[in-house]
């Protein structure tokens, strides 16, 4: 394993240090935690907070800032932040209107965001939540029941950031990500797998011409592995497993992310999203706003993933396109 | 060699249709031309053009748009574009007030910048010109006579491209060119080597504990290889080997980049950072603006670059701070 670190074991304070001095114009680590909180108020609005296990940079600490999270909580590489560490992001981040959790569904993290929420009505703050489950490539899997969130999570950080934005009590918040959460719809393919820095070694072998569809972005397995294949066949088998879970007709809108997942280049990303283009215009849908790059990655991992967005609503359009002050958006 | 692509000889041209489609908001792909060009109008300001062999995305077509590059002109991976697709990525941009090139230091580009310039100018453009060699890693290259440019382009892209903004004419642009080349300085480290897909193996090698400083962003090589170090002391080698060069005093400020190769986490990039910061505050810097990302890659190449700018005038660090809409700033 050649990494560029220290110790192992200082990981997640030492990149925490990091992401808060090199973006110190935008945001901060709250003292003894693993919190990163945005700098800018959010003027008596509710406040989102969102994270998970670290390795997924730049999610959820890229996204904190105005127009987006108010706060990330970071736990250690691959594994769920601790309760009172969600705690310490969910009482920095409330300024009275109540604070909104965006959850991926790992069984850890909705145990100790669940925990987190109890102990912040204890304390009289208002707290919702929602969990995201974009992952259409297995149903349960080794750290989840049901399926699985990933690079999916982005829009909704975005989307619900904007609403909060606007002036969208807890509530309003609430029926917003329920509507949204089943509209977004992701699928991803691995090429080689991610090592974490504590182990050492690659968490999964795959051949030299291997892929394998549907991993999730802590290696968990995906559906198929085969011999690899040109891009446009990729794409081809991601779109029509998208299609059959939206049973999408002509003229339908949709927001489209293709999400680098940490060792992928930029170049290698761009010709996917081309190939997905032919597809998708043969469709006859309509793509109003799209992303390229690295968003929610698995620390050095092979492949990429494909979000779409049913924009069943154009205000979520414009939720997208609204300004943001974050790292990485 | 494992990548998403389908035909090598057809990456150029289905990559830029990718990043067309991507962000047909910010961008266009010019007809029959490997020439990314913004959709924003200059309004009547001298244009900056760029480009170079592709292979270093988001560079350059991830900075065209306003407040940055007018034009991007991308060769074949690492490989120089030639005369005539500079050449109508010059007459693309040029809205009457001429138009600069930025040209990083390598022969091919040297030459077929040149060649388009003269071109141009036959056509009565005005055409002026800077070449970018910020690498202090070594004197003259494989593919260099005298030093390479890499991740340090990008400051001159943000620098240049807020002055054109604000109205400078083609002389006062060169101008600040001369001033802003010598006070951009960077310097490298490989854990591992880019595999240009029409060659199919990685373009050098490296032992499985070993890294090289000072290696180009084309795997040019560097000037040490040894076993691989904590980030902290390879942190403590580069900025000692800034300090050399810039010889600076207490007190002083400084733009940062750390940028990533292509197949380097952000996590890691981070934890770089934070050891950067350790050593830079110790030596009494003043570091108003920071960045850390994949800016400069080297398609899969593993490793990073650290980039430093001496702000000798206030007003650089406004342009560095100047809103700008691109893929990738």
């Amino acid at each position: 394993m050649k990494k560029i670190m220290n110790d192992p074991s200082s990981i997640l304070d030492e990149m925490l240090d990091g992401i808060a001095f090199a973006y110190d114009n935008l945001v901060e680590r709250l003292p003894e935690s693993n919190v990163i909180h945005r700098k800018t108020s959010h003027n008596k609005k509710v406040a989102l907070v969102s994270g998970g296990g670290s390795g997924h940079e730049p999610a959820h600490a890229g996204f904190v800032g105005q127009g987006m999270l108010s706060a990330a909580v970071c736990g250690e590489v691959f594994t769920s932040p601790t309760p009172d560490q969600i705690l310490t992001g969910i009482k920095a981040s409330d300024e009275g209107q109540g604070v909104f959790l965006i959850i991926k569904n790992y069984s850890g993290d909705i145990m100790n965001f669940d925990m987190a929420k109890e102990l912040a009505e204890m304390e009289d703050i208002a707290v919702d939540f929602v969990v995201v489950d974009d992952d259409i490539a297995v149903k349960d899997s080794t750290y989840t029941a049901g399926k699985r969130g990933i690079a999916g999570t982005v829009f909704v950080h975005k989307i619900l950031g904007a609403a909060a934005d606007e002036g969208f009590s807890l509530k309003e918040i609430k029926q917003l990500a329920d509507q949204l959460i089943p509209a977004i719809k992701s699928l991803g393919v691995a090429l080689g797998a991610a090592t974490v820095p504590e182990v050492g070694k690659p968490g999964f072998e795959l051949a030299e011409d291997e892929i394998e569809f549907g991993v999730g972005i802590h290696g968990e397995p995906g559906y198929r592995r085969e011999k690899i294949k040109p891009s446009k066949e990729l794409a081809k088998e991601m779109i029509k497993k998208l299609k059959d879970e939206f049973q999408w007709e002509k003229g339908e809108k949709y927001a489209l992310l293709v999400n680098g997942m940490g060792a992928t280049p930029l170049m290698e990303q761009f010709i996917f999203m081309n190939d997905v283009k032919e597809l998708l215009i043969k469709e006859g849908l309509e793509l109003p706003f799209k992303k390229v790059g690295d968003y929610m990655t698995s620390i050095d991992m092979q492949g990429l993933s494909l979000t779409l967005v049913k924009l069943e609503d154009d205000k979520w359009l414009d939720y997208l396109n609204a300004p943001v002050k974050t790292i990485a958006w």
